[in-house]
């Protein structure tokens, strides 16, 4: 997330009441979690072994909870609770808006797109042209839709990603990462119906170009789906994953976070993903395995019995 | 999909620029997949392999690109690209037709119904007696719901059938087919929450009499299930199924496409259907197979180690 | 489900045209399942094995297809079909009452909270201090919801409960138990987009303190959720089950109904549970196993063929 426009280290420490630590002179002009960051950019840390990762991250400024050596042209910004001092940056830098109007004044709709009845559109929503928008979709603040896409009934764009920081010793125990990604969906896409596709941490969750969902797909957070995509009913990826172009999800495939998925790579259907595959080749099971070898194996089991007989079993 | 009257076949052939082929004094009386056809209707062909079941079904009216010959009392309309040209009629002659208000004035609705705030009802659209529609719902244009049906709320009836032609060499790889047919509600059914249940590519999706579905069920385009079906949350089947009476799903299971599965057969719940079963018997598994039989299997799994043992392994 | 007021045993009987046996002096004050009955409960009961539990439970009035003894301090209402008798007195004192308007007179809203646009909230309904219900969200009559509870779009709170009973020799094969009961989401509960939570059939469905839902849950009726639980994606849980505090469901588990999942547990992604399971383990597979015992297994299926070359298979 980008800021709309440059802020000063030193308003950001004081705001979050930290220790500022290296060049007090820098200016932030957004915010983003590691794996996104680039110059400019606030990211934090509060585990000791990903404070290398982060130091030598493009991050510029960096919230720490501890003081360590600032690297050259970096500032970093120390305090107890990193996490809760990023929230605090989130909720005021993109704090909720609450939506008097079912759709936005600020929203910007193309020529020849349809809305239907009872859609939501939320704050600095973009649509493209010559979309149809179905009855009771949900379109969340920030959310970017591109030329000639479908988006069919009852599908949410844009909810808060599923990102919680455990608290070991208090009542309530999981603190909230508030979102402030958004989602774009790139043209000619066409979202089935009750889909969810959340948006990102600080990034961009983002469904390419020409990509085809049946109906109740998820998305999870920041995950970046590539072009000419199929994915058949009821599937579900989970956040930061990448699928390349041409990928073909069947029925109810599971996906899980932070893993990819190469170019026209087939899934058939129930199978469960729970790390990356390389493209080209069709999988099945779950745990996933190459479809001609997890066959095979199917046909193993089905010979357990003949096995056991040879063996003199009864 | 009918026409509200028959149109000639020149009339056709010049709209979507088609040389005419066989008796050209024909009319056309509607347009259909090649497993629903009806004489008077228009279909498409556009792979070799499948000439012959096309110029053989109850089809009078053909698409196709190449020229063959005409069987007697039909007409072929040869055009380079015969789904394109398809969908150009479905286009022409059931345009989308944007509602400007959630419940369209030419929606029937019966005595005794109850249509909760927020919902949405489409053009042409008809609700028998006594049925309940709760909140957020969305009936698209054309469904037709019988008498005391119960839908709850978030369900959407009649959203298009997932249904693309691949185009191997162009950026958009994937041709929409432009879904002409309806959804079919029969009395006493009663859909859960946040179910989808899409209208047919050219047929009904039927829902038979006193059927009930749990929360989040989908269900695909053309797909036609039985009386007194019970299915549990989460259920999804595929496009063009026949799921007979008295069949019972229970969570989460997936039913693949173009299948059948025969009267009172039960299906446990993760199962995965990817072919037609025996009515009467109890299945389990993913692939789906008898229950006691996969049962057994498992147990089977269990004593590979002893197998091993016995062998003298270690 | 409590009446307002008390109600005399005489006036129910014949309400419900039944033949009184016992106490005629008693007064009934609410309605409910065998499971969940209290002192002063009717509970109902049309099964001879289940008569016993049903007589020695806490509840006051009994409605039995028999005439059996009747044990000191109740009474029997004796009918010849109890189901259809319960579901008459569910539908005089808890009537479904029609909403004619978005947000009913009779919602209590606490300071704080925000309603964005196309929500659906209906009678009777209390939400506390601080919330956000986000768009096209549904929350049926007599839910409770905490405060800092947050519902993503499209979530439906309190739909009816997926419980029929059977009548063989019938057309209309299965008769629909009326629901009673409520959905209570405790406070600081997050419920993603798109989640469905029946309301309990004459209990509470309960969603325990600080427990985060992801998108596209099911949780059945009567099923009740411990504190501090994450459930990812697409996870569904049936009806009565009990999810003790700080459970972890990963993406499409599926849990049966009328169980307990013990304090702890870890069940991951797809798995499927179809009975209780200790606390404090993780576990893997459909169905379930302990995750590291299911580990093994599967390799031990990989080396099947490694035992049939060792046998001199081939």
């Amino acid at each position: 997330m980008k800021f709309n426009e440059p802020i000063a280290v030193t308003e950001i420490a004081a705001f979050i009441g930290a220790t500022l630590e290296g060049d007090e002179k820098l200016m932030a002009t957004g915010i983003n979690e590691i794996h996104k960051v680039e110059p400019g950019d606030i990211s934090f840390v509060d585990f000791e072994k990903y404070y290398d990762a982060c130091l030598r991250s493009a991050a510029t400024i960096i919230i720490i909870n501890k003081k360590v050596t600032c690297p050259p042209g970096k500032v970093l910004l120390i305090t107890d609770d990193p996490f809760s001092a990023y929230v605090k940056l989130v909720k005021r830098f993109r704090p909720f808006q609450p939506s008097t109007s079912p759709i936005s004044d600020t929203a910007v709709i193309g020529e020849g797109t349809i809305i239907q009845p009872n859609v939501f559109i939320g704050n600095n929503v973009t649509i493209g042209t010559n979309c149809i928008i179905h009855p009771n979709v949900t379109i969340y603040d920030n959310s970017i839709i591109g030329n000639n896409v479908i988006i069919h009934a009852g599908s949410v764009i844009g909810a808060d990603a599923f990102y919680f920081k455990k608290r070991a010793n208090r009542e309530v125990m999981y603190d909230k990462l508030e979102s402030c990604g958004r989602v774009i969906i790139e043209d000619d896409v066409e979202i089935g119906a009750s889909c969810t596709i959340d948006k990102g941490v600080s990034g961009d969750t983002i469904i390419g170009r020409g990509t085809k969902f049946d109906n109740m797909i998820h998305i999870g957070h920041g995950t970046v789906i590539g072009r000419n995509c199929l994915f058949a009913g009821q599937v579900g990826v989970g956040g930061k994953a990448h699928i390349e172009d041409n990928v073909i999800l069947w029925g109810q495939v599971g996906v899980s976070k932070d893993l990819t998925i190469g170019k026209g790579a087939i899934v058939l259907a129930q199978s469960g993903v729970p790390s990356s595959l390389e493209g080209g080749k069709t999988y099945f099971g779950s745990p996933v395995e190459d479809a001609r070898t997890k066959m095979k194996e199917l046909s193993w089991i089905k010979r357990i019995p003949e096995i056991w007989q040879k063996l003199g079993g009864n």
